[in-house]
């Protein structure tokens, strides 16, 4: 008999007529002769209206508050779920973050799974009930209520797939699964059977949002392999996975596109120790993610050091950046640019075949494609493009890699 | 300095502005100088939203899972009133019914409170904290969401101020308290200053809705003192306590009208031992309510039980009484008729007052009202009468006990 964690998110439980799709598959899992943790998010839409109540109370509403409120979304959703359930004739009891043994550091709003006791949760399958565990949500030790933060309801599956020592856990999305490209923007993209953790990082970080990277993350560390399924249809998902030898014979696993990117150069620093940590330090502090970094250092001691983040932070980059290097050198010079795109091919084959970068920057060379930045992981060869660009270069990459073809497993 | 618990109701959570109104009242009674205790009910609507999802995911809903639905009422408002609180500057914390420490019964829907453990509440008061809790909720011993069902909300609010000893209890509601008539059907009925437990329990049970008497009967039990205020306002309201000395010399505290009453009468049924008691076990069965209960016997060894219920019951208790009496006496009969209402005088005076009856009866007479069956109690005088006379009753009795000028306390 295996175990097996479903995790459903909002959209998959989006109204009642959902959630008996839900409580439908859920039974058949667990009539198939499984043990079966059903874990689930707010109904779509249910998470924002509770914010927008809160902000009519408050302008600032206290984070610890905001956690009491929200977690009503999933309490809500495991509630119907095991109603739904029991109308079709099965055995199901809720649990909510708490009850499931979820506990958490006390940092509300993004707090950490720091422990599982899953007792209750083992308790109630032996008894023969299907678990609907609220997603997103759990305890501290001192029994305030707390939220994991974006990607929470996958964290929590996976967690609990981790501590009841599920055999499978699956993560049902409204995609079917990993694409070795966005499909809308390469029509021939082909959905990856097998990935590893890493692969699925690289991708998650470059874009490919399926999933929430500190998920993956946890799965890594805890060795919990995971599907990525659709929950409108039975096809077979993505298997994410550790990495096995037979993954290397692929050199490329998918490309991805981060459009909306912006690039900021700072130009003749002096290359002297600490600038550089000068000019980070002032981002860091403003919270501002950045992506890739490169630096050169020309003959004139002079460095030029260019990043790339998202176009919204433009703005507020430039003014902290003004501010961070008033007195450092009097020609330094701060250019900002957006209008740029950055396209990323991933792939644990790429630590054993070589060729890997010249392929890919030859098939934009061809498409007349010019690159701006480059940055290369271990897994990953990443390159800015012109977004006017970006479209055919993620389309050229796919086709210079065989991805529309090649065997995935 | 003084320990004070406020329930306040849906209605008066019912919108974002409002909340924002009790979280200005809370403060102001918190800055006043006292330890603040908040109980809060569901905002009005989103409980019935609640039930009406659950009925479309089941037709039966699963009656534990029903709790974990309707709690999340409750948590919301919670959440939102502490919001508004700190929003206001002051410092507020939510405590749901489980971490209150109020422990339940596993009677799901209709739970009794068994323990409170207040330690929570009482470390929050200390630490300068306004602290609002769930009312209507708690869990039971092994941690499973529980609801209290109608009134639950000001159970909560009295049971909390019996474990953490308040100086003070105030329930707020949408009218200035307890008044001696139903000021819509008599226009010169006054607010009640001070009413006893006992007189609570009749006038509640009479058709005065002001509060569900099981929160009466734990206040009377535990010798909890609380008042019934208007959440819109600033006036005093009705303080319901233990019987004093002087409470007596008031004959008549207030009168009651029960609408939409009917009666059924047994005729011709057998003196025989355990007909009565086939009869009413019959109507216990159905889980039907009645009220005033009459019985003569006449010289033919034939009995004549009358007994009254509520309207909307009539024709299901016709029905199993019908089948109840079959084969006990063939000129047994059941007469059913509705339109009639019930008049109630309720006062603890009338225990050391005689006349009391006498007084009614004459209003009634002189008014042309017929009077069709009577009940007693030793602090209530109850009436039948046809629903065309019944405002016209209250007045009357109403003004015969001169109530509209007599000296309250």
């Amino acid at each position: 008999m295996a175990t097996i964690v479903q995790k459903y998110g909002g959209t998959s439980v989006g109204n009642p007529e959902r959630i008996k799709n839900v409580a439908r598959r859920v039974l058949e899992t667990q009539r198939a002769g499984n043990r079966v943790v059903v874990v689930v998010s707010a109904m779509s839409g249910v998470t924002d209206n509770l914010i927008r109540l809160a902000r009519e109370v408050s302008e600032e509403p206290l984070e610890r508050e905001m956690d009491v409120l929200l977690a009503t979304g999933e309490q809500t959703t495991i509630a119907l779920t095991a109603m739904a359930i029991e109308a079709m004739g099965g055995k199901a009891a809720s649990c909510t973050g708490g009850q499931a043994g979820i506990v958490t550091d006390g940092v509300h709003t993004k707090a950490r799974i720091s422990s599982i006791s899953p007792d209750e949760v083992n308790r109630l399958l032996d008894d023969g009930h299907v678990v609907v565990v609220a997603g997103f949500q759990g305890v501290t030790s001192g029994g305030r209520i707390t939220t994991l933060g974006r990607g929470g309801s996958d964290l929590t599956a996976i967690a609990l797939a981790a501590a009841i020592k599920a055999d499978v856990c699956q993560i049902y999305t409204d995609v079917d699964g990993v694409y070795t490209a966005d499909p809308r923007l390469v029509p021939d993209a082909r959905k990856i059977p097998v990935i590893s953790y890493e692969e699925m990082l690289e991708m998650a970080s470059s874009g490919s949002k399926v999933m929430q990277s500190r998920s993956v993350e946890f799965a890594n560390k805890y060795g919990v392999p995971f599907e990525v399924r659709n929950s409108m249809n039975q096809n077979p998902g993505t298997l994410v996975t550790r990495e096995t030898m037979n993954m290397e014979s692929v050199v490329i696993r998918g490309v991805s596109l981060e459009k909306d990117q912006a690039k900021i150069t700072i130009a003749a620093l002096p290359d002297r120790p600490g600038n550089a940590a000068r000019v980070f330090s002032a981002i860091g502090s403003a919270h501002l993610n950045i992506d890739m970094i490169v630096q050169n250092t020309g003959r004139d001691g002079e460095a030029r050091i260019s990043f790339t983040l998202h176009k919204n932070d433009l703005k507020k980059a430039r003014e902290v950046l003004e501010e961070a290097v008033r007195g450092i050198g009097e020609r330094v010079e701060i250019l900002a640019t957006d209008g740029i795109a950055k396209v990323s091919a991933v792939g644990i084959g790429m630590r054993s075949h070589s060729g890997v970068a010249a392929t890919m920057f030859k098939a934009l060379g061809d498409a007349g494609i010019n690159i701006d930045m480059i940055s290369t992981s271990e897994i990953k060869i990443a390159v800015i493009v012109d977004e006017k660009s970006q479209e055919n270069a993620i389309r050229v990459v796919h086709q210079a890699f065989r991805l529309h073809e090649a065997p995935l497993v």
